[in-house]
């Protein structure tokens, strides 16, 4: 095999581990196993890592660590709030748009065949962001108790949701707000206590964290039950042994994040910048979907190419050139099914949609690389 | 600090990882971070270390690798299995026992209260084994379709139930057979094929893998919905971006656990028959609990000392002297209420009941130093 360098492009979907995260799960894996809900001093060295870690996190997103839940991720922690707002919060409305991940919009579908609840899908604007006006309206027109679930960056697309101004609409219209923050948290700074939201998402390996580790936070003035039942673990929230290394690598790898965010940031929207620029310059007829240099976050770039034999094989291609990108998003492109949020945005849409996410770990050089691999194969 | 070495006497709450285990598990925290469900060849190399694990799994309990679906841990695949029963297989009543988990017992109880499910609890015999005569009586007079939730090992007793006789019983009275089985996987050799049971439950941290990760065996006659929606990771059956370090330390924790079970199963047999032995000729008044040199998991005694108002304070004690026990069990323990188990086979018992869990790391030495600490503190 020839040891062309692999070129990384697909951050939105993982995330590679960052070296100071892994050091700091390892004492967790060696020297420190016990059972965090033990009695004995030996599991409480490991529950004293899990609030830490929880204090940690609550911190970096200006939340009271009781608000935070450990979870296995994203994808539980939104079934579980999506779940609790039918199950506990008795609501029976849903408002949610057609751009959602899988994991709300499947949950959601699926209270609906089970007739317990309604469903709303709100309409989106040209550029793929969410119509306000008309989430006004749904929300004024309910009835029912409601619970509104949008996402605050699409992880296809990178549309950022103005979660404040959704958040305010729910509070005057008296509904729940599940926000899936699943591709912010890490890449934003939240200021929770001063955000009108009831349950927002977060998994670690979406920022140089480990995969199997997520969080949900639940507003303090909300109480539901859990989603998996059985031991007292996480204060009677999220029953089953905690997964202690995933636990403190979340948290220290949103540490991580939160202090090298404005460097960060900075660096991969630079990245994002340059990337479109060069594709501008180098490749005729390639549109942004989405809204890329609006509202948006810095660490997605899609792209469509006018559909050719050569373009509609550009996902294979590209992978044969050690090149790693995205269609839809990770968890469907295993059967390459196209993308339902390109379709909900673009009706019909004749072009092939490529997403290209960054992390700090990308260079300029891998774009010159990309862009000229992209040219040659289009 | 003075070095006294711990003596860890708790390993049915849970084990220390296996050094190998965490070696097989490194390069995907290091190297191969891709997304396993992503199209490229870089997601094609975790994808197929999950796949190489479940075949491992599914060899090492011989099953079918399309029977074996990766979870977050045991008590997400017991709320998983109980829930499809009701929703998916449209069950209107289960079957269990009040000796069960509470991963089982509190899901039940959800789904009673809720009004999806009736519920009977199987009677016990007076050493704690399920009356199997009760069982059959129960499934005769049930008009509804059933669910019968049984776990194999007892974590706090060690009693085993006859996985076979309850399953034939299952089929004969038309019953879906859902066994607890996290106290034996990697603990007990498995027989799917021949083992009339629809659906079984591990947890890699119960037999020296990690936490955070279990499996769900679903008998491959049977068709149920995720309990987590989202992606279209295992085979549409568990959303959620896939802990491919945690799947890979769950296979290969099971390959030790099966290659060294005649070893290791002699091994802790014996420690066990030897705590006993040493307890009955140093400690008066003792007695012990569920079966113990019965039909028993290898791995557990459970002991109980007359009240005092020392024996009353010995999990405290003997953690000041660095050894770790549990009362009831880890998931309720932080709390100290007592054990449910011991409370429903006794009734009104008036001891002190702590469980000694054994591994093939702990030795007769220990064996020693923790019956002369005991015989000090009581």
């Amino acid at each position: 095999m020839t040891h062309t360098p692999r070129i990384y492009f697909d951050n939105a979907a993982t995330t590679p581990l960052d070296a100071d995260v892994l050091e700091a799960m390892m004492p967790y894996f060696t020297t420190y196993f016990g059972n965090p809900s033990s009695i004995y001093s030996y599991g409480r060295e490991t529950r004293l890592a899990i609030e830490n870690a929880r204090k940690s996190v609550a911190k970096n997103l200006n939340a009271h660590p009781a608000e935070i839940f450990f979870t296995s991720g994203g994808t539980e922690s939104s079934n579980m709030a999506i779940n609790a707002a039918i199950d506990d919060l008795h609501c029976t409305h849903i408002i949610t748009s057609p751009i959602e991940h899988h994991a709300t919009l499947h949950t959601v579908e699926h209270l609906q065949q089970s007739g317990k609840a309604a469903v709303s899908y709100v309409q989106l604007l040209p550029n793929g962001h969410i119509n306000l006006q008309h989430l006004e309206e749904l929300l004024a027109n309910s009835n029912e108790r409601t619970l509104v679930s949008l996402m605050h960056a699409n992880n296809e697309v990178g549309n950022l949701l103005d979660i404040q101004a959704v958040g305010n609409l729910c509070k005057k219209y008296n509904a729940f707000f599940h926000c899936d923050t699943v591709q912010t948290v890490g890449h934003f700074p939240f200021d929770l206590r001063n955000t009108p939201v009831h349950f927002i998402t977060g998994a670690a390996h979406k920022f140089h964290g480990p995969k199997g580790v997520g969080i949900i936070y639940i507003n303090e003035n909300i109480k539901i039950k859990p989603y998996i039942n059985g031991g007292s673990q996480e204060r009677n929230m999220r029953a089953g042994t905690e997964n202690v290394y995933g636990i403190v690598g979340f948290a220290k790898a949103l540490e991580n994040a939160m202090q090298r965010f404005e460097e960060d940031s900075h660096y991969i929207s630079e990245l994002k910048r340059y990337m479109a620029e060069r594709l501008r310059q180098e490749i005729e007829g390639i549109t942004f979907n989405g809204d890329p240099f609006g509202n948006s976050l810095y660490t997605v770039l899609n792209v469509s190419f006018p559909k050719t034999e050569k373009s509609e094989m550009l996902l294979y291609s590209l992978d044969m050139h050690h090149i790693c990108v995205s269609g839809g998003s990770a968890c469907t492109s295993g059967t390459n099914m196209g993308s339902h949020v390109i379709e909900a945005i673009y009706k019909n849409v004749d072009r092939v949609a490529i997403r290209f996410s960054f992390s700090k770990n990308n260079t300029k050089d891998e774009i010159d690389t990309v862009v000229q691999t992209l040219k040659e194969l289009v």
